[in-house]
Parts: C-alpha cells; sequence; structure tokens
C-alpha cells in the first residue's frame, strides 16, 4: 500500500536535467510525481538513524521478510558489516548507504587519543570488505570520509558524518523518483501499443524500494505507472540462491498491490519465446563506464534470452553505481563469491517457524558466486535519474560529461 | 559406485549401425564398454517387474532421494499414474518404460468379459495424459499396443505386455550403453587438448540412469570417462523448481564417485564467461525432426550461453525421445504446466524429516511450466544410440533414414 502525490499535467521534461529520449511521448496520464511506502500503513525507509537515540541506525530486517517484519539495530562498525554481510541490510544503493552510517558510528568509537584518521580509514576498509561487487558502498564510505576531510574546522567529526549519511540517503531517494519519471513512459508507450492490455514485466532480483532507501529502481516506474491505472503484471523471478525475488519483491508488489505472478528463474526464457515478457528492467550493482552491468547472477542469462527474442532490456540504476574507472566488466568488476551454504540449503516457513533446509546429499559441495556481468551489446539502455541512454561509453559519457574525461 | 566391464581394445566403429563422427579418434584409453550402477554394493536399475510377483512393478522412488532410498510398487494403471504424476517416476525414458509398464498392468484388470480394445485404449489414453511433453510415454504406451495388436492368436495379452515393457528397458539400457560409447569421444577430445586438466562439463536436470532405466544419457559417457580415468568435473545445475540436479544427479555422481559441484541455475552462464565450463550435456524429452530440443525448463537459457561463448552444447538422447512427427519445436510441442506450489514451495531434509517449506508470502501466485525448447540452431549436435549428428532436418535423417520420407 502507498500513498500517493499527482501532478495534474506530465512532468516538464525541459526543466530536467537533460533532454531525455522519450520527451516525444505525449502523456495521456496524470503522471505520478512521488509516492509513500506504506507497511501497515506507516510509512517506511528501508534505513535510518534512530530518533530517540542518535547512536542507533535502524533498518527493515530483510533476511526476516516476508515471513516476519522487523527492525534490525546497528550500534558499531561490526553491526554494519555484519547486517551487509548476512544481507539483512541489501541492495547496491542501501549498502552505500549503510556503509556511510558505518562511518558515522566508527566516528562515535573514537575518543580524544584516537589517531582519527588511523581508525576511520581501518573501518572504511573493513566495511568496503564485506561486500565486493557493488560499487555503491565503497562511492557511500568514501563520500562521507570525503566530507569529514573537507569539513570546516570547528565541526564535530560525528555531527558531520551523520549530515552525509542521511544526504546519501535524501539523494539515493531522489534518484530513484527521478528514475521512476523516467523510466515511466517506456511502460507507458508499451502499454499504448498493447491498447491498455497488461504490460508484462520481468525482473531478476530485488531492486524495489528495500534495497534503495525508497521507490526503488526497477520499482519506482513500476509503482508509478501502477498509480497512473496503467495495467501493468510483474513477472518475479524467485533469484536463487538467496530468493530476493520470492522473498522480497513478491512481498513489496503484494503490500503495493500491483498484479505478479513468482516464477523460477529457469522461466524467463520459454515466457519471452511465448510473447508473455514485453519489458525486462533489472537493477545494476556496479556499471562500467562502457555499460557492462554486474546485477544478480543470472541477469545475463535473461539478458541473452531478451535480446534472442527481442524483448527490451533496461538496466535501472542510479549514477552511484556507476563505476567510471572500469571498462570492461566481465575482466574488472569484482564478482563475490558467497558461502556454499546458500545453495545446499534454504530458508523458509515451516508452520510459524523459519526453518533452513537441505536440498541435496550430505556431502555435496556447491559453488556460489553472488553476481554476473552482462555485456552492454545485450543491454537495450540504462535508465539513470538523468534520462536513458544506450549501454555505449559515448552515449554514457553525454550523459555524465562530468565523470568521464 | 559401480562395476565396470572393460575391453582391452578400442571400441570397433565400423561393426556398430553407422559410420560415426569420432572414428577418426585413435583412443589412448582402454574403451569401457559396460558399467553396472550399484547402490549400496546392490546392482539396480530404476524399474523392473518384481520377480516373486508378477502383477507387481518396481521402481526406485525418486520423490525420495537422495535423503531416503526407497521402492515404490506399481500393483495398477493408477498406481503407475499417480508415480508418474507425481515424479516418483520421472525422466524421458523411464516414463516410456513405465507407461509400457502401466499398460501391462491394464491388462492384468480385464477379465473374461471385458472389452478387451476398448479397456486397453482407455488406459493408454489416460496413461498419456499424465505428461504430455516428454514422447516416451506415447511412444512406450503404443509400442505395447501395437505387439498386444500383433501377437500371435493364442498368445496371451498380458505375457505380451510384460514382454513388450521389459523389451523397452532392455532397448533404452542399449540405447545409452551406445549413447555413451558415442558421446565418450567428445569428452576425451577435450581432455587431450586440456593436457589431462579435469574437463568440466555443465549438466541441467537429471538425464542419469534413475531418468533411464540405466547408465543414463548424459551420465553414461561421463561413467564411461570417470571409468577409463579421463578427469570430469561435473557442474549439476541445482534445477529449480522440482531440484532434480541437486537431489538426483548429485546423488548419483557421489555414489559414482564422479567429481562434482552443485550451482545455482542462474550460475552457468557467468562459469562460461570464465572459461569454466568444457562442455554443455543435456538430455531431451522430446526432439523435432528438424533438431528442436524440449527438455527441463531453463535447458533454453544454457543453450544461448553457451552459443554466446562457443563451448559445445549437445542433446543426449535415444531415438526414442525424436518425435518425427513435428517439425517447429516451440509451436508443436506442448509443454506441460505443473501446479504452483512446486514454485511457492520447496522439500528438502529438516534434521531427520523430509518437510515441505514456504519460499514466498502466503497470498503469493505462481507460474510453473516444466519444460522450454531450445531451438536448433542452438544446438551443437544430438548424441544418439546411432551417433552424433548436427541439429538439423538433413544430418537426422541421414542417421534415420527409416524414419523421414
Amino acid at each position: 500500500m502507498f500513498r500517493t502525490k499527482y501532478s495534474n499535467h506530465a512532468v516538464d521534461y525541459s526543466k530536467m536535467d537533460f533532454a531525455l529520449n522519450f520527451c516525444k511521448f505525449d502523456s495521456p496520464v496524470k503522471y505520478v510525481t512521488e509516492i509513500i511506502m506504506l507497511v501497515g500503513g506507516k510509512n517506511y525507509e528501508s534505513i535510518w538513524p534512530d530518533e530517540s537515540d542518535p547512536s542507533v541506525i535502524k533498518a527493515i530486517d530483510q533476511q526476516k521478510l516476508p515471513f516476519s517484519f522487523e527492525i534490525c539495530e546497528m550500534r558499531s562498525v561490526e553491526d554494519v558489516f555484519t547486517a551487509i554481510s548476512e544481507m539483512s541490510v541489501r541492495g547496491a544503493p542501501l549498502i552505500g548507504a549503510a556503509g556511510a552510517f558505518g562511518i558515522y558510528l566508527a566516528s562515535l568509537e573514537m575518543n580524544s587519543s584516537s589517531d582519527q584518521e588511523h581508525h576511520l580509514e581501518n573501518a572504511a576498509r573493513y566495511l568496503i570488505s564485506c561486500r565486493p561487487t557493488a560499487v555503491n558502498l565503497s562511492w557511500g564510505v568514501n563520500f562521507v570520509l570525503e566530507k569529514i576531510r573537507n569539513r570546516r574546522h570547528n565541526e564535530d567529526v560525528s555531527a558531520t558524518a551523520l549530515r552525509a549519511a542521511v544526504e546519501i540517503c535524501s539523494l539515493e531517494k531522489e534518484n530513484c523518483r527521478k528514475i521512476g519519471i523516467n523510466a515511466l513512459p517506456l511502460i507507458e508507450e508499451i502499454s499504448r501499443k498493447k491498447k491498455g492490455e497488461a504490460v508484462n514485466i520481468l525482473t531478476h532480483c530485488n531492486a524495489g524500494w528495500l534495497a534503495c532507501i525508497d521507490y526503488g529502481t526497477v520499482t519506482a516506474p513500476i509503482y508509478f505507472a501502477h498509480e497512473a491505472k496503467i495495467p501493468v503484471h510483474i513477472w518475479v523471478d524467485e533469484t536463487r540462491p538467496r530468493n530476493q525475488g520470492a522473498r522480497l519483491t513478491a512481498w513489496e508488489l503484494g503490500e503495493a498491490g500491483v498484479p505478479h505472478t513468482l516464477i523460477a528463474d529457469n522461466t524467463g526464457g520459454h515466457l519471452m519465446q511465448h510473447g508473455m515478457v514485453d519489458l525486462v528492467l533489472v537493477g545494476c550493482d556496479r556499471a562500467t563506464r562502457r555499460g557492462d552491468v554486474a546485477n544478480k547472477i543470472g541477469t545475463y542469462l535473461k539478458a541473452l534470452a531478451a535480446f534472442d527474442n527481442k524483448i527490451p532490456f533496461y538496466a535501472v540504476l542510479p549514477s552511484t553505481s556507476i563505476d567510471f574507472s572500469l571498462s570492461d566488466g566481465i575482466t574488472e568488476i569484482p564478482v563475490e563469491e558467497r558461502v556454499p551454504e546458500e545453495v545446499t540449503n534454504i530458508s523458509g516457513l515451516y508452520g510459524k517457524d523459519i526453518v533452513n533446509i537441505r536440498l541435496c546429499p550430505e556431502r555435496t559441495n556447491a559453488l556460489n558466486f553472488g553476481f554476473d556481468i552482462t555485456p552492454a551489446k545485450y543491454i537495450t539502455g540504462l535508465v539513470t535519474e538523468r534520462g536513458i541512454c544506450s549501454a555505449g561509453e559515448n552515449e554514457i559519457k553525454k550523459m555524465f560529461p562530468e565523470k568521464i574525461k
């Protein structure tokens, strides 16, 4: 469930950062320009500093969803590290924010005799080591360190760090809102061609508001479309081994009342062959300057199938997920290897308990890569807060001229 | 574990049905020409008529593996239908044999006043309706009906049916043995190029001896290679939603001592991009005369990734899985839709119990297709009991001239 704010006229794209590909659309719908995510009638973001105790950072515990809605509390760098590595806190934009709050918590751990710079740099290295693939984590951590370095002489380190982390949350929230506005016309155009029949969108993993503080990347245009009464139907890849699709995307969409159907990850190709998918929208943990995209393992297979069946395939990401220092994703983006138990075992609801069961013979070994790289050539375009561009170095450079010299 | 029979010289291919692609290989290894599958030191096939009670057909219960090794008993057409639809008995060649035994059990249900032809035809229709995709089921059922129709005047219907069903078992066993011999040189050649480093083979679902009475299709050359001391390592796709890879292939390979690693279905593309897969071998539930292949859902995605990374991709199948009446797989092969609970829930071992747990929110809907179609253009070749050919109508026709007019 969510509340919405409508504008009664189409968004004035001419006032936005860049001319956008979809300016040509003459929108028949009232544009939704803001939505507020509600859980049980209460508005939530996925991470926030506790209002009453400034030494506590709170987050929705994504390990417990959808079976239990719980808030986890982080009081130290160690707590942040654990929450990220165990994926209570996950999603590229969110772990960027969590890393930033981690530096804030590190600053609280210092006393007057601490070697401040050394202490914070150690904390930064530790936090960044937690998950290697998403560039947002190091981006968020370094954003705060930079703000601390450049603070005014009399400014408190912790206050500066907290302000910087909150600034990241606001930035990512606004990035997602703009992404939603930018991607909505893609859905609207298909809806028009299908004469109002539901637009079938396939997603992989969870790039929803849980992963992104608010709105989500992939989900933002979906929520906007749904609120604008454009019929959509989402194919939710379960996304083994961690099942973020089955557990989180299905929960988010269910709460928001967006029609959706859960499928095994193996199913997307068949659906595409039979005209049952109109659009693929996936998130991104790190993109290179030429448009290769690291995302949850299995994304590459869906991109190949979309390409084979001439179905538009977009990666949806804030620019904080673009690593402008990298070019070739396959050789340059580090892919996280996680514990084999995520493959040999799985958690779910048995009666009223969340239990972990074994799926294979006792001695079977497993290998568990968290991500794969989709080469730019299989990506129709990137949707960012500045608009949509094709996945190529020149196009990305045109959209982010200040980032690529 | 298995016992083997060796021949001390290479197989004399010239005496086989057809000249084979790999005659050019001058094999340095002693060819293994026969293997015997052992479970706990005892030789098993996956289905057999009970020796002491001729009204009982026994099979390894594949629903219980790998957590429990149990034998299920079928005493009626209804029992066979249930065993196949619940997948205690599964795998294209095996359900062909099970369907044949089903007609035998139907013949035992007749009394002297029965309209024999009507009764058996009803049983046949019922059995064939059980699972629509694998052509072996209707092939096996019709094979027995045909033998009954053409029996000598004084021959007993049930005796004829039982003999026909046992004949199918022998035929499929021999098909798999020949397939193993025919496919082994593919592995051997890669091994030679890799100078004896392990050949990494990716498989999807279970096309092992459990699925095929004996040897398996995909696994036959793997077992032969392993016995011939050619180092192999198998990437086992878990194969959601039924996890035949995690449960059956991992168990089979573990019992046989063949090195293997379990992976989520999403992982294969990443492995292929990084040179970690040398060969993909998949089974087949129905192939068309032009070489499109229906196999477990997700096979198509692996074929696309293999094609993109120039990795040989072979479908391994007895000719009983080829439906020579069909041409275009995507439009002509019926794809089974199974219950959504196979996606929303999963079974595994919790303590000492096999339990079924829920993976998603309570109200989430799921869609569950059992198979997909891999177009011939993405298939390097078909390995059959007659040899290897490329996936094209002319090549298939050359190998089975009697089948295509």
